[in-house]
């Protein structure tokens, strides 16, 4: 990562920095919205964003035995706040997100205007969420909120109701 | 209530028992879906319906400082399942039911199919759900239900995605 840093400070317009990506830093935007002590004011996005960040071995070491950790809904809802964010800023449509997790671990993901479903995932392990690396994070969480913001043009009756 | 049923025995069309209207029938129907151990089958459909009667006194009486009872919980759940069957009748389109409230007794009950919101609604005060008589329970359920009907039929497309 520190490479990628180096490298984005010498190329000024065409940067290849993930972390000037408009999906991460409105993670981080949402992440900080809730820091209500400023605890993530000193961090940097690496460390604010380490969390989201599971090695297919470290999720297999993951019990989905046990109820689903506060720590990792919070994640989930923030990741989905995100997107809602994303979206809102596209569309100017006021989002809604409904995370509902049961004990087992699954469940739904929803963020929603009028009556319009702009994202609807179905959640399995959610104890073991996370993204192998930030780019992948990036791209789930950029086209999630593409492909809802095509969704709220398309239908925008519908989200209106 | 038995005023009511000796005129239906009498009069055979027209009933007006409210045991016998659609809605009631599903949430009874829905109730006794998760009555795994058989528990609800002597019982009278009466008995069965009576903790969703809550007077207003009554509501009065039940603290909204504590966590949402899970039985209340589940009589929110089962609601909105009996109102998901009812659109699922009419329209052959399969719903799915989210309820989400939070520690304050605030949430959403929200019934989808595709990416069409069907049922919104936003909860509060979950604490003390409930409905005056069987009657209001009744009619509720069945405008609830009739109104998902319309939209579906409206926005097939949406429901489809």
């Amino acid at each position: 990562m520190t490479v990628q840093t180096e490298t984005t400070t010498t190329t000024t317009t065409e940067t290849t920095d993930i972390y000037s990506a408009p999906f991460i830093k409105e993670l981080i935007r949402s992440i900080q919205a809730q820091d209500a002590y400023g605890v993530y004011k000193s961090w940097s996005p690496e460390l604010i964003l380490k969390p989201y960040i599971v090695s297919k071995q470290d999720k297999r070491k993951i019990s989905t035995e046990e109820e689903v950790n506060p720590m990792t809904i919070a994640r989930i809802k923030l990741f989905y706040n995100a997107i809602a964010t994303s979206i809102e800023l596209e569309t100017n449509q006021i989002m809604q997100v409904v995370i509902s997790i049961n004990h087992e671990g699954f469940g739904w993901a929803l963020v929603f205007c009028g009556r319009l479903l702009v994202v609807s995932r179905t959640l399995r392990d959610a104890h073991r969420f996370g993204f192998t690396s930030l780019e992948k994070l990036e791209d789930e969480g950029e086209k999630m909120s593409q492909a809802g913001i095509e969704l709220v043009k398309k239908y925008k009756e519908v989200c209106k109701l």
